[in-house]
This record gives C-alpha cells, structure tokens and sequence, in this order.
C-alpha cells in the first residue's frame, strides 16, 4: 500500500471532468459549477477562482480483515482506464453517534449487518474506486468516495449505490452529497 | 466524545511547560527548546518563532472495543489535574508493514499480543493520557500521545512506557521522540 497521498477536489470553470450533476443527498449542497480538478500529492494548490474544494487522504484501511483485503486487492479495478470516462463523487458525514461506537460495534454494523465490504466486492471489477479520508482534516466530510467506471456499468452503479444506501450503515449518514461528471479529454 | 480537537504542540520559548528532556528514542530528534506551549483548536496559531511544532488531531479510536471503551471511560484521569504537574510527549511513526496490515492483524498485535490497552488500562487511573492522530495530516509521525501525572506516578509511568515499548507492537515503531516536561505555572 502506497504512503497517504493527499488529494483537493476543484470545481470551477477548468478540469477534465465536466460536472453533470450536484445534488445533495442529505443536508445542504455545493454551489454550482463546470468543471471538476483533481489535484493529489501536497504540492498542488488550487486554482484561486474555485467554487468549492474538498480535500482528503487515502489512508489504511479500518475495518477490512485479512481475507476481504485479499479478495479486494485480487479483484478491484484501477484508476484511469480509458473506458471509464464516468465518475462520480461521493462526500458523507457520520453522525457523532457512530463515532462514539466503539470498533468492533462499528465493524458489525459496517460489514456484519450492512455487508459493505460484501457489496463493493460484487461491483469492484468494473467500478473502480479510491476512499479518501478527510474526518482527521477538520472539513465538512469524513469521506470523500470516488468511482470511476464506463458506460456500461452506469446501471450496475446505480444498483451498488442503492444498495448501500438501504443499509443499516447509511442510518449513520447524515450529510451527503452526489457528484457525477464525464471525462471530456 | 466530543468531536476531533486539532492541536498544535508549540516549543520555544513561551508556555507552562518546562522542557526537561528531548531525545530521540528511535531515528531522529527534533531542536532543543527550553518552552513548550499546547495550542487547541482550529483558530489557534503558533507564535512565528518556534523551534518546532507538531500537530494532530483526536479522533475516534481504532481498535477499542465495546468492554473496553466502558472499563477505559470509567478508570481514566482527565488531563488538567493540579497536582500532575508531570508530562510526556512521546510522538511515534509506524512502519509501512504495520499499515499495509488489515484490520484484524493490527489488532491482534496491538492488543491480543502486545496488550496495549490492557497495561494501559493498569496506570489509567493516575497517567493522564490524550492521543492525537497526525498520520492523515501528512507530518512526520502518526501519533502524538500526551501524559499527565503527579510526581508520585512517575516510577509507575516509566514502567508502563518500558513495558509498552517491549511488546511486539513496538517493533513496528521505527521513529520515536521522547519529551519530558513539568508544569511552571
């Protein structure tokens, strides 16, 4: 696993990824705007015209046990394929009460009852995904989730969202957002 | 729990604590200081000639779990006692072996095998003890640990820092300082 490797979000008028929708899920949304940048490593300063930025990290892994890392690593896809020219961007907040629970109370609700380990996997070979931490770094979020998949997959994305979202887990969401953008180079 | 208090660790020459000792336990050490000053919160700036500073953030914790978290919550002494005029600032980085390791085998070492919440659970009640995380924030260590005890511990606290520092979590513990300070104020 590479070091953490910090990333900013840029939503202004320049980026390869035109925005195509930016709703909020749950709570209050994110003012309008084109085009999406990725900047990542701690070098990159944004633009200063931004609309908005979000920053987070990947990071270790806190719930995923030794069999699931496995399985993930063998199947999941990468980012950047040429054919994944959609995305999405997926910032979530959890409410204070799931970061009071204890680990393994948070572990059985994550993958025991709500199996999101479990559903990613089905979806991981065409849905090609990064999680980006930001809770440590004091913004609005705690996650910043992204994916990028092809055309073809659209419909399965929207089944994997769907069904995360059904989930026990989600009871702990409470600010959302839903980013969807398609690569234009 | 309340929610994620960033702080910055700031020495020089002003604050309440009185450095005593500065060294390096593992890898490289950091300028000798004669003050250090502890700023909370997000506003909190440090003064423009520091020596050093170091900053991290609580967040929720990785590895307790639900009995633990409630024998923990009821033993442990709140930092800011008068009479623990003693403190310590042990800042530690891990190897990248222990954070390529899931979930379940970081906590059979640190816990199962190394019984890091169980010896600490032991001096709890006299040892004062706040960790930050730092390691998504990007600096040189993963963790700022801050203890606070009365002269009266202080036999008891090196016992419990040398019977951490002899399990096997430590072997993956390859850049540590060790500060010790008192309070002047």
């Amino acid at each position: 696993m590479p070091p953490p490797l910090p990333v900013t979000f840029v939503a202004g008028d320049v980026g390869p990824w035109r925005i195509l929708r930016n709703a909020p899920y749950k709570g209050d949304g994110l003012p309008v705007a084109e085009r999406l940048l990725v900047l990542e490593g701690s070098q990159s300063r944004p633009p200063p015209a931004a609309a908005w930025t979000l920053s987070g990290t990947t990071s270790n892994g806190r719930y995923i046990n030794h069999g699931e890392q496995d399985a993930l690593r063998a199947r999941q896809a990468g980012l950047g394929r040429p054919e994944a020219r959609l995305a999405a961007l997926i910032p979530i907040r959890k409410t204070d009460r799931w970061w009071d629970m204890p680990q393994d109370e948070r572990r059985a609700v994550f993958e025991e009852r709500s199996h999101h380990i479990g559903i990613g996997m089905e979806y991981i070979s065409a849905v090609a995904r990064r999680l980006y931490h930001c809770r440590d770094l004091g913004g609005p979020f705690d996650f910043l989730t992204w994916f990028e998949y092809p055309p073809e997959a659209a419909e399965a994305f929207e089944e994997m969202v769907a069904r995360l979202r059904a989930t026990e887990e989600w009871d702990y969401v409470d600010l959302e957002l839903d980013i969807r953008l398609i690569r234009e180079t």
